[in-house]
């Protein structure tokens, strides 16, 4: 017992609190901006931005109304297209960096919640490594708030035990197609984010691997704004009710019984 | 394709924004209040506190300023510790849509977010099985933000493709845990909530799948608030780390590689 906890380490933290609501100069601080609409910024968020100097922001996300909720602030965009990097990693992380050792007030803004895919812990890093002080307020990730805003719960209780978020950017191995198919089986949801490029390829290995074609599935584009539009769809025809629907990347795509609920 | 495009649905959603932001009477707004951490409710969910008329709050969530962020409201408590449910759901379901039937402007603040776990679906059904209009407000669930608070991004780009969010109230089957072990050996997070009353049999069972005993693990109690207590340990060792340093619910258990990211 004694050697065992010697290998546990535990942790009260003081202040693990979003106080800092008056940024500091030489600061980072990586927002999360939700998944859209304006209203689903955390007011921590609205805070951070009232008082910083910069902001470096993305695409993904509300930034139509940035000048005036930042109004001190040079505003960058560094934002990433599908397909078209803009600025890349290395360059956003050294720029945060550079900015907050010149006095800045940096405010990193950032589409959903910076820990889901948002390469956030990697600009949180850069910064640590810097000697850089730095904070994250986390945000509405769309993979939940887009299904939800389209009527499709990711969990309900007599469907549910479990929901999976996975990044569709690359290809899926064969044991983790399987462990997926088995989720959606027993009720799970299973939602991809940044998966419309290889939307046909993935749904094709699910269902080589077990994946009912009658599974319901729903692709939402443009969700939590004003310009949302929602294909639902058994499996195997959701590729072609995409097509013929036109929808496109950033999407959100939800594999699962909870699809079946949407209105 | 004809035939297949019969079986898919599409909808251009009209306004899936949260636009009714002075909330309507005889209405019913779920809103999600986040993970603990007052900054970290949405503006919406601010806004709409703030014309409501009557409040069903729980008590996981930020309640403290509760008064001062709904003036107008009458406040009622019908939050649920775990083991003891104080107002069971039907009551819960009944009492909102009665609210509403009486001409309240009527908000229930859920801890986190109303999809996940929350029985947020199964309010929205019984309002809209009585005719009584409904809207949704997401919030941040402590899932993503509480790992995060405490220093484990829920994913890191060299680690992994997918986290999953599990409800920890039940047990598990077979199959469902061998799909969670595939998917931390490949590197992505495992979280579960309402977790801690089965976390020893939960943790055997997926040992027993495969899960191996060096795995990283963390629980985490009070997130997002001054007083978080985190205790990380081998998968192995997690029970008695947790024991020793007396962590209760509620709390979130996170398994996977990214918890050695943690500070």
């Amino acid at each position: 017992m004694g050697e065992q906890l010697d290998r546990a380490t535990a942790h009260s933290s003081p202040t693990p609190l979003i106080q800092d609501r008056e940024l500091g100069t030489g600061t980072v601080t990586l927002v999360g901006a939700g998944p859209g609409d304006p209203a689903l910024m955390t007011v921590a968020a609205r805070d951070a931005l009232a008082s910083s100097t910069i902001v470096f922001y993305d695409r993904l996300g509300p930034t139509d109304d940035l000048a005036s909720w930042a109004p001190q602030a040079e505003l960058i965009d560094v934002g990433k297209l599908p397909g078209f990097h803009r600025v890349p990693q290395e360059e956003i992380n050294r720029r945060l960096v550079l900015a907050a050792q010149q006095g800045h007030r940096v405010l990193r803004l950032k589409g959903g919640d910076p820990y889901v895919f948002g390469r956030g812990y990697e600009e949180l890093v850069a910064c640590r490594t810097a000697n850089v002080p730095v904070q994250v307020i986390p945000g509405i990730t769309s993979a939940i708030a887009v299904p939800g805003a389209a009527g499709i719960p990711v969990t309900f209780r007599e469907l549910s035990q479990s929901f999976t978020v996975v990044t569709g950017h690359d290809p899926f191995s064969d044991e983790f197609c399987a462990a997926l198919v088995t989720l959606v089986r027993s009720g799970g949801t299973v939602v991809i984010l940044m998966g419309m490029q290889r939307l046909s390829g993935h749904l094709l290995q699910l269902r080589q691997h077990g994946l009912t074609a009658a599974t319901p599935a729903a692709v939402i584009m443009n969700g939590c704004t004003a310009h949302q539009r929602l294909v639902t769809a058994e499996v195997a025809q959701l590729p072609h009710a995409v097509a013929e629907h036109g929808l496109s990347s950033p999407a959100v795509i939800v594999i699962g019984d909870v699809v079946s609920l949407a209105l």
